[in-house]
């Protein structure tokens, strides 16, 4: 075998046998297979894509490509949940700690932010003290002891996925569905839970941009998760606009603290009563409208956010800025963003939002950039709302006062506001499972 | 400006400006565009094409990314031909004498074979003590006495073309329009001849192989050229079948010589008056029925003879072996390849021919391989000729008799022998000049 008799077959539409793509796949990691000749493949797959045998078989090698993490030794059925990315999402750090409350379990291994998307390790080291490297016996303890537990992605997971990752992130083969697939679903298969549930999201702040493409994604992943054993679903969810209204990590955190205390924004607690149920429905608790009862009560008796609590003090955190989030430490200086005019928000960039907090030093532009834990974004107005000249649109936050101009003017640039109001769609588009596609949007 | 988004404007279908393709180009010269990202460039390039201006653009950037040949200091019109590379394609060592004969100077810089087809420059150097590493001032002294010098490419000659084939060669991305035209012809125009004439092979033995893609290949190049400045023609010709008897070194120089003297293959001797014939038009010489006439008496006055002499002469060659080819070295053994059963030779695999001289030691593997100048296949029947059982079909000529069992299957897997007679189709398809395209096998 030849990996440029392979590129050549998948470059004129072939199909590629399993053991091309394991070829392929263990050739690059092992370093004989150049990035020279992967990145050609990876641009003729943009063009050409795979078939569902051919993704499955992409998924297996790189799934197996380093450790496969046996989470048998912790009791329980243990349910996995990733989201493509969006901004504002904090959703991780309020279903854990449902789900938990309720008897399911959370192995979780959560990536960085970057760009304009931020990430649930970085929140969570917003919380002094939090550990998020612990090593796989502390992991299993934390679970066992607490339900849930978050940390980095450790050990040598899927290295396969982050080499591939990093020469797609520079030649321009990022988007293509079955290497997202792949990616995502190589590294839920080697993290070892028995279900997975995807929050595939749809908008301005997501990487997909249209609904059928993220239904299309989500089928392709719940087949490959079925394929290897692990019941798998997929909501496809709004990104149009930012989830809830803080951006930034500690400010995130506090939301998410609030959401578990059943005061958080409609549109967060809404989309984690869904996200949470599902979790449920896949650890076989019921049907969803039973588990849905099941979130909204752990909320209602504070047991969810006990869970949370529980967890950050497990893994060294200072749970006292949980208990109260009023002990966070506070950015430095705030700033607000007014309207230039009266109207209607029509439509907000929610990448162009996530930007915004990333420039006051909330997110990172290389993985080596320190990040401000306490800058970032509050929302006062969303799609949907009225609004008139001078009405705060969103505050600012941030440790360097020079930081605002530029965030304030790129926030703005991501507001539409129009004569006419319009209303924000729906907040789940779809759900995909095993039984096929259900869509809320039509 | 940066690589990324430059390989993502071509991956969906953008037109890149003249300052992007520079960038590009002089990037990847310099090494600071690496090769998986050119890799990536490239494969969209192969997907997605590019424009008359963008192939302008890479031809140019590409011809000044080094030195280009300034042949001012010769008198006369000075014209260069290529021939996209075929089987038995000894054509230079012969149509280059006859215009030289007439007047006409060819500086021209050859390359090496590799794969199935053979190189001018190794055939030239299978001539004892002939130097193809001149420098510019020899090679020009060469010219000036004598019309003609065929030398190896020399100097800091288009290495961004250098660079680019020896990464598209490994990566899949060599058969595409834009890139092999602008690969030809930033050599060509870099190489400084007043005038260029293409041969563009097409068939089982080419690169091409069909007729339509030729043309339109030659049609960009002509236009290159003739934007360049350099009058420009190209021959579509065929190569279904080997050109001439000859493959190998020391054999395809000594049937030139023949032809030279008015006793070659009735195919090779008209190609090679219709290629001369054009080379002289270009020049400026009349019309080709005139110019046909002056290369056919420069070979029946044996004038174009003595040009090669002297040009094998100037060089430091051995010029007993032209003037009485007997004087060349023989293989050490022959073996007669024969035909498994009686019919006519309905097609001919002209790689397959190539690949087998090749096994004999006539050609290279790796541009590391070492040649065998004496090595190679003698055609006794091509495409159209009637074989009984036993009749040989070939002579193949080999240093080491355990060549022979290997290179004579593969001999014999190049031959498709059937019932029916079927004539060889036309040696020249189409002429494509800037008045545009003339076909002759319609």
């Amino acid at each position: 075998m030849r990996m440029y008799d392979l590129i050549m077959k998948k470059r004129d539409g072939g199909v590629l046998s399993d053991a091309e793509i394991r070829y392929i796949v263990d050739g690059f990691v092992r370093g004989d297979v150049p990035d020279y000749q992967m990145s050609a493949f990876l641009m003729a797959v943009f063009y050409k894509g795979m078939n569902d045998e051919e993704i499955l078989s992409l998924t297996t090698a790189m799934a197996e490509s380093g450790d496969m993490v046996d989470l048998s030794p912790i009791e329980g059925v243990k349910v996995d949940k990733h989201s493509t990315g969006g901004v504002g999402d904090k959703t991780t750090l309020i279903v854990a700690p449902i789900v938990a409350a309720n008897g399911v379990k959370v192995a979780k291994m959560s990536g960085r932010g970057l760009g304009h998307t931020g990430g649930t390790v970085d929140k969570l080291e917003s919380i002094p003290g939090y550990r998020t490297d612990l090593n796989e016996q502390e992991f299993f303890d934390v679970v066992r002891k607490t339900g849930i537990s978050v940390i980095g992605q450790s050990g040598n997971l899927t290295p396969a996925d982050k080499k591939m990752y990093a020469l797609r992130d520079v030649t321009a083969t990022v988007d293509s569905i079955p290497l997202i697939a792949s990616s995502i679903m190589s590294k839920k298969i080697a993290a070892g839970s028995d279900c997975i549930l995807l929050d595939v999201k749809v908008g301005s702040g997501a990487f997909m941009k249209k609904t059928d493409d993220a239904i299309r994604l989500a089928e392709v992943m719940v087949s490959l998760g079925e394929n290897a054993g692990r019941r798998t679903r997929a909501m496809i969810t709004d990104m149009d606009t930012p989830l809830g209204n803080a951006i930034g990590n500690s400010l995130e955190v506090i939301e998410a603290v609030n959401t578990l205390k059943g005061r958080g924004p409609e549109d967060l607690t809404h989309e984690c009563i869904g996200l949470a149920a599902n979790m449920m429905v896949l650890a076989g608790l019921g049907d969803e409208a039973h588990c849905e009862e099941l979130a909204r009560k752990v909320i209602d008796d504070g047991s969810a956010l006990k869970r949370l609590i529980a967890m950050v003090k497990a893994q060294g955190g200072d749970s006292s800025v949980i208990e109260d989030t009023d002990n966070f430490t506070k950015a430095k200086y705030t700033y607000d963003v007014t309207s230039p005019k009266d109207g209607y928000i029509t439509a907000m960039d929610a990448a162009g939002c996530g930007i915004a907090s990333a420039m006051l030093g909330a997110g990172r532009e290389t993985l080596e950039s320190e990040i401000d834990y306490a800058a970032g974004v509050i929302l006062k107005k969303k799609t949907g709302d009225q609004v008139k000249t001078g009405d705060v649109l969103a505050t600012l936050y941030a440790d360097d006062e020079k930081l605002f101009e530029g965030a304030a003017a790129r926030y703005l640039e991501a507001m539409t506001i129009g004569d006419q109001k319009k209303e924000r769609g729906p907040l789940v588009y779809a759900l995909v499972s095993e039984e096929g596609v259900k869509r809320f949007d039509d």
